[in-house]
């Protein structure tokens, strides 16, 4: 865990509408790989394996984003991963987007741990706790902006 | 245009995850969707005409939503649009989106007119903004929640 | 069960390209789509209800496509199901999409009963079966195209 | 250009259906992908810069596609591009999609070069038809399956 996780992605065909711009609901599934991607290579915990192992779910509860500058096709977007909080039930992650070090987006999301048998809330496991509250420190000390 | 609008959609394969649930970017098409339609069958501006003939783009530029309780297979999910403020360049919108009268999503989207050519903020046409206008007071007055 | 059914779906911004096109692999959750409701609206069979509560799984098996000509944003695209063959635990079936009468694109699915604890093809539920064997008599019957 | 190229693709949450398999028109999208990707990196033209300066499009004209196995959340899947023939303004490509070593999946699509400005087939740049050329012996010569 060395400093903070960025998680990059080649905006694609896929990605864009007709204006050649990403269209906007594309980067939330973004952020999900994102996400997928800090548990298995930053947490060091598998994320595919987790939820089907566990039937654990990590839904996203609350939404915040700023479309600052949009992105086109062949840009690389690089989503730096700020976790701002880590409660009980569940954590506070930042999406700072930026192609060559420009902010272009910004994005929290609060997204909790759920028993997928029932729906409801419920505590992280130990190990993921210990890794997250490993990477808020990274992420308190970090870099300035 | 009699009262506030209420946009339909039907939660598909298409829009589900391995949990069963609405997979949450799946949410963002259908915001999209449902503007589409509330210009083209409430306002009476066709979106795709609109957006062929005048180079006008409507991006995001803010989001903000609270899931409140997942959406299923089957769900059918009633966005009602309850337009909140008309700026020059700009107007924001939120979505109450209902199962069975139940709320189980509200998100508010800032929209942006633009020229496509220029990537720059552009008033809006005349007749969409008359057209908003009066949907904003249908709203205003609209039933108390 | 009147004739063919026949799907409708608008060409929204989801589905488009930077080309202004659909990109193609919408097509294939057009057809999804298309699918369900002919199971719900045609077949008399809910699909969502189907699959959450006897855990059968309808996956494709088998795909043939021809775009004959592309698919534009605000176009409206009927696709015609053409059912050409019921097995014992798979069927086949056309999609004619057309857009004011003028075939855009033909594809062929073949498509499979599963059970969904086990992953293996199971026969089809009796009710499922005879309805349609009874649409494989319309689409026979059918009109020549 | 050293033997067939090969794009991987992590099944994510993104691709996943109620059933936790790859529902299927995410197939399409991971092919658009690795054909990008191949542009890019074996073939060494960027694919987005192609587009965007050149007014050139690379539609999909004829699809056959065959889901032997499924894939789940987690499979990583090595899609081998092997080019089957390369024509005035098209190519044939095939996808042999592989978890593990063994074959899940196999596509054919046909691919047309077009001019984007007037709708129509155009001929192969000369750099890209010689890459393809290249890469076409390769696979010929190719490790017999």
């Amino acid at each position: 865990m060395q400093g903070r996780y960025v998680h990059q992605e080649l905006v694609r065909f896929t990605h864009t509408d007709p204006a050649g711009y990403v269209f906007f609901p594309r980067f939330f599934e973004m952020f999900q790989a994102a996400v997928e991607d800090w548990f298995s290579n930053c947490l060091g915990i598998p994320y595919a394996q987790r939820i089907l192992t566990t039937r654990t779910g990590f839904p996203t509860a609350h939404i915040e984003c700023d479309f600052l500058r949009p992105c086109r096709l062949g840009d690389v977007i690089g989503f730096e991963l700020v976790l701002e909080a880590v409660g009980r039930t569940s954590y506070r992650l930042r999406f700072d987007g930026r192609v060559d070090g420009e902010l272009r987006l910004r994005a929290t999301l609060v997204i909790v741990s759920i028993d997928m048998q029932q729906g409801r809330p419920q505590p992280f496991a130990p190990d993921l706790r210990e890794r997250m509250e490993a990477y808020l420190r990274v992420c308190q000390e970090g870099n300035p902006e």
